[in-house]
């Protein structure tokens, strides 16, 4: 797991739909209902259980909020950028 | 769905595992790992569509932050404290 090069970030974060705050990756999806959000939290766990990578979550009813980063390595790395890249491709 | 007077609030909060932060209830509950931390919220999510009434629900790898809150009404209903009592018998 390698931190990315801040001079790179901008290139690598264009095509993926998370926003960049700080030294995390942010993304905001709704869903119809709390169930519908839930669901969602369940189809991301199974990609951050295969990548060994686990992004923060929370759920406000219909609305949930994952946030990417490598605490141990103080930012954001290659491992965020393809688990971010996987959970696009979730969702479309 | 009714307020809980102020008056009234410590003695029902008494038998709950839960913390009054101003207008909310919460609730930190601890798992062995990320996997653990969301089969706890898959739990928690079947009584709260049972009772028609979501916490907010925050993962950060194995911990699970639950907020218990009646926004329409501005603080602590008879609903929020009915559910955090079923959410403590999950947990035991």
């Amino acid at each position: 797991m390698q931190r990315v090069d801040e001079a790179d970030l901008a290139a690598l974060l264009a095509p993926l739909a998370w926003e960049r705050q700080g030294s995390e990756l942010v993304k905001v999806v709704r869903r119809q209902d709390f169930a519908g959000a839930l669901a969602y939290v369940n189809d991301v766990a199974r990609l951050a259980e295969r990548a060994g990578h686990h992004p923060d979550v929370d759920i406000r009813w219909n609305t949930v909020t994952l946030r990417l980063s490598t605490h141990s390595l103080g930012g954001i790395t290659d491992a965020d950028l393809e688990l971010a890249g996987q959970i696009d491709a979730l969702t479309g």
